[in-house]
């Protein structure tokens, strides 16, 4: 059985009744709902579903069109950039499904949320039409409020699909990728501006670390380093968290604690942890799991006590 | 379908064409072999293998049987403490069997191996029919070179089954237990005693780590912390070798790195990540593939690359 991953992020993240909205819409379309995170501060709900590939674009459809009914960029306020209502919307191949086939799925979906819903659609990542829009960050440069005249005025702006304007529920971008991991570290420090210089310091785009996209914000009077890891085979989350303490201890902070916002791979923690533990990359190899399930052809986890 | 997993550890690390006999054992019976780990420092082979219980202890009597035959103690040489040429064989319970059962197990293996092999058993661990035979360091004491003379002369030695005199196959400690993680950690030093002092900070009879137990070795010129950790839910992997990097650091000495001897429950290395990384014990409720296995009834992990 193909299973597709899907995991669109909203601008809501505190009103209720609109995010308990948007997981009915995936509950009523034949998925498997795994998790539903809400953040305040961010005022941002990442809800994360699987299935097969023609129910999850059904799912991410209908949240799109519940979104955009129930979702108002004109007034909305968080610490996240976006540019809509459904801000992202990414289709990870997770089993028996290659990236390829998720690009066609992320167009057929990006066509139907333009035409069906009148939204702007900037298809991303290995879903992109132009070279620079593999980038998401490029897509939404300036947020919601700069979008509002530039996609009219400037022509490398124009959306895939959908109107060349924005309406209360902004635009979306639809993508294909990898898996990715939102990971969050806050540090002993009410002063952002120590977080922001972490994030220049340690992000890809500055020549920090390879697959690492960050962002210093202050959530909840705690500045916050805010990690999207795009690849942790190129960066270990442990190569990730050690050179957030180095840049913090050198201006003097420590780290308070870690956040995971949604999910993340099996394989990102057992190679933090080989890391961590001095263990060579091969030690994965000796996970009991992994060798009583090629062994029984019945793989099952120790479940956590 | 009962898993029990067996762990048996030999007295012999060097000569290939004994390992192979022992592992050609273990094969002739109807169970699954997981790993086999040799050590020429220690002298010293681990196999692991898991299968229903009654195949379980046949494959663990006929492996004592090979290596009954084929070492000789009386010219074993090795860091490891040792009693016999199949030194301990521990039953664990890894699905749909309780520990108890091991326990049935364990005294009816060592029952046999007394009895057909004429080889002095001790029960150890959860089997254990004497209060300080719980502690197998207890049954160790002093090697296979004390237990000559002292198995007759010392009531408290008395085996469980078999004869109270020792041949060149030595005795056997059976037992049964949860699942324990060897961890060996090198030393950037050729000095044996930090190791051996670094072993007596972190081991839990003085009162250092719960569930650790410690021992310093020089293994190819080199230092090494070798660590039995009989509950990593007590102490973590991460917390284990954070205490040796301290210890070390205070002696002047880095970490070199590490290994595992055999294998590691998967849920070992995810708390020893969700440490190192800073993140609530309760992310590990965010392990994708444990959210797809729930909800699809088919727990898949995504494979290293």
């Amino acid at each position: 059985m193909a299973l597709v991953e899907c995991v669109p992020n909203f601008s809501e993240g505190r009103r209720a009744d609109v995010i308990a909205a948007l997981v009915a819409a995936v509950e009523a379309a034949s998925v498997h709902l795994l998790d539903v995170s809400s953040d305040r501060d961010h005022n941002r709900t990442v809800i994360t579903f699987v299935g097969e590939p023609e129910p999850v674009i059904e799912a991410a459809y209908r949240t799109a069109q519940v979104a955009a009914a129930q979702i108002d960029l004109t007034t909305h306020r968080g610490v996240h950039p976006r540019i809509g209502a459904v801000d992202v919307i990414p289709l990870i191949p997770l089993r028996e499904v290659a990236l390829a086939e998720c690009v066609g799925l992320a167009r057929r979906l990006g066509q139907r949320i333009g035409t069906e819903l009148g939204i702007p659609v900037y298809l991303y990542e290995a879903a992109a039409t132009r070279a620079e829009r593999t980038n998401l960050a490029v897509i939404r440069r300036g947020g919601y409020e700069a979008l509002q005249t530039s996609i009219e005025s400037d022509a490398t702006r124009q959306p895939d699909f959908g109107p060349a304007r924005v309406g209360s529920a902004g635009a979306v971008a639809v993508g294909a990728r990898g898996p990715l991991i939102a990971f969050n570290v806050y540090l002993e420090t009410p002063d952002v501006t120590i977080a922001q210089a972490i994030a220049r310091t340690i992000r890809a785009a500055s020549d920090g670390l390879p697959a690492v996209k960050a962002l210093g914000v202050l959530v909840g009077g705690q500045a916050q380093v805010s990690v999207n890891l795009t690849d942790f085979r190129q960066t270990s989350l442990h190569t990730l968290i050690t050179a957030i303490r180095t840049a913090a201890q050198q201006r003097g902070v420590e780290i308070a604690r870690s956040e995971l916002v949604g999910l993340v791979p099996q394989a990102a923690l057992i190679e933090a942890a080989l890391d961590a533990l001095m263990l060579p990359p091969q030690a994965h190899d000796q996970v009991l799991e992994y060798r009583v399930g090629a062994a029984t052809q019945d793989y099952r986890p120790v479940p956590f006590e």
